[in-house]
């Protein structure tokens, strides 16, 4: 049971040798060529990682043979079954131990990689990380977070939670606002995040129950946790300048991340359709050809590509399910710079903290139970 | 009282004279110049439309004297007062009566008008429009609908509730598939409208507990109401062509309304900002100018300005805080449209018929609760 207290022992000899990444091979829309395409990507660009790859031994061996870059930095650890996009959590929770989902969880639990990157099944996902890591001292709910493209200097914000959970009290909104600021400081380096509590509209006296009683609660501790609350923001802030990290619950915020980006996808396809109407509006296509790669690098969901789980004893990287081997790559290359600053202990921290300033300040029920009339 | 029962005969009349929007000139960001230059360019497009304009008589009179076109076509009604945006709906429902709100919304309710336009504030609009139309019988919370560019061979999807009410239960969800469906008959012209409720995945078993129970309570009077239920659907759904009406509650959809703009809003930005970047790009920028306007038109939310307010005796837009003159004849033009189709007689139906549907539809409560375990 050590390893589950002290997990990620790899953090402390970032410098000396490899950082081992994690990765569950399988249940990925495009299957285990493209997590290895992706993983053998990462190993060109980076030489401080090492890879535990997780699924049938025979098609991996296959797969990895085939590049070059990957040998002796790629180990393999044979797991027969998959967890498929079509299972439900509460069976692979059950009978899910022979999957190559349960087989790179456990590699982090065992403190044998610092971080797990998985393409597979998202709720399965969350289900197995819950058991398998735990959730830490202090959290009732996990969350998984993910960077927006934003007109922040950073580029890009941070939502959370985006669907772990369909509900969350005041106090889940709390530690989301803790466990969001931690990520913005060690993914996006900002000092002193920005929190927004998503809301519809700006106005203290609006929306629901719990949203004031958090905006009680994230106002009482922001001081001490170094956070500048912001206060209520809308939808329109989420990919906008006025916060870095905003906190909503899993439902709304699954939501605003699939209207945003099919709204995105939409406008994408509707100007591939401009560029092709009249020959005048093809030379401009082509004339623009770089300055449209440029934008589309910019706000390419691929290039942003990875859920992170919160609130666990381990970090866990959730890629997209369709990722290509450039979604894959930039899933890694999120999971290796977590794992290098020391993240999931610096979050145990935080959690830690913001529990003990909860509990100092002033009972902040009463507060907002008389703003609740 | 016998104006509230029927306060749409200007209907009947659509043929042999002109159908009376009734206007509130004040409220909006860019004043009554924007609204006055918007009622033009509508009068000028369309010569079956008379307006009853309400604000201050004085400012009213000048602005509309300077437009030639809206001689004889424009009465003012002098109303003194104007509700801000930081008007508190309860203060404006106690006090608002000589408000030009309040004076634009008792024009339809005594039957000079049929449907009403402001851009004024959309909590104490809906406030003043329950208090001052009533709510249509079997509807207990009424609801915002917008129109969403999407990929459908219409070119819009319908979506509702986007703020009127922050909660919504089964009941009201299906007041509003019907109500929205009635919207997507009336507005987009489609006979049989696939409706979606919103969820975070399309799974039976996934959702709140009120989204279960609504699914049972649509999928029950689909086919006797005319509509096909295509079930849940995701955020990603919102601009997608699965289906032609999203059902949701306001907290949901004014998060989902608010990001679409907003990531609508931040891709555009960066477009502008690609187009500069080099001296080729702005050569393409020339090359492209025409489809590049096409584009801006088919998704500019000026064209499709205007939240309509379903489920009370009588319909009222809600156009845009911001919306200029362009933005304003846009919301006049919906409100023209809904008008001469009858739309308040045929909705009020619809909502009747569901409320007996339901009734008569095997117990659903019963299906929920097996299912919600």
């Amino acid at each position: 049971m050590t390893a589950l207290k002290d997990p990620i022992p790899a953090d402390t000899r970032a410098s000396d040798q490899k950082i081992i990444i994690s990765v569950d091979a399988m249940g990925g829309d495009r299957g285990p060529a493209a997590v290895v395409a992706g993983i053998s990507r990462s190993a060109k660009k980076n030489d401080e990682i090492g890879f535990l790859l997780h699924g049938p031994k025979d098609t991996l061996e296959k797969l990895v043979a085939k590049r070059k870059n990957l040998a002796g930095r790629c180990e393999i650890r044979h797991a027969a079954d998959v967890v498929t996009m079509d299972d439900k959590p509460s069976q692979v929770m059950r009978h899910g131990k022979g999957t190559s989902m349960w087989s790179a969880i456990d590699a982090v639990r065992a403190g044998e990689a610092t971080v797990c990157v998985s393409c597979g099944n998202t709720g399965a996902l969350m289900a197995l990380s819950m058991v398998r890591l735990r959730k830490l001292p202090g959290v009732n709910r996990p969350a998984i977070a993910i960077l927006w493209p934003s007109r922040n200097p950073q580029g890009f914000n941070v939502m959370l939670d985006v669907g772990a959970d369909i509900r969350a009290d005041a106090q889940d909104l709390l530690q989301y606002a803790m466990m969001g600021s931690s990520y913005a400081r060690n993914g996006l380096g900002l000092t002193r995040p920005r929190v927004g509590l998503l809301n519809v509209g700006t106005e203290e006296h609006k929306g629901r129950a719990e949203l004031k009683e958090a905006h009680e609660l994230i106002a009482g501790v922001a001081d001490r946790a170094n956070i500048e609350f912001v206060g209520f923001v809308e939808g329109g802030d989420i990919p906008g300048d006025k916060c870095d990290v905003i906190v909503t619950d899993g439902f709304t915020g699954n939501v605003a991340l699939k209207t945003g980006e099919g709204t995105a996808s939409l406008i994408g396809d509707l100007l591939k359709g401009a560029f092709q109407f009249s020959p005048l509006s093809r030379l401009a296509a082509v004339l623009a050809f770089t300055s449209m790669q440029r934008l589309k690098k910019r706000i390419d969901p691929r290039r942003v590509n990875g859920g992170v789980f919160l609130g666990l004893n381990g970090t866990v990287v959730k890629s997209h399910g369709s990722a290509d081997a450039m979604g894959v790559s930039a899933a890694v290359k999120l999971a290796f710079q977590l794992a290098r600053s020391g993240f999931s202990d610096k979050l145990a921290a935080r959690v830690a903290s913001a529990t003990t300033l909860a509990q100092d300040a002033p009972k902040s029920a009463d507060t907002a139970s008389q703003n609740g009339k």
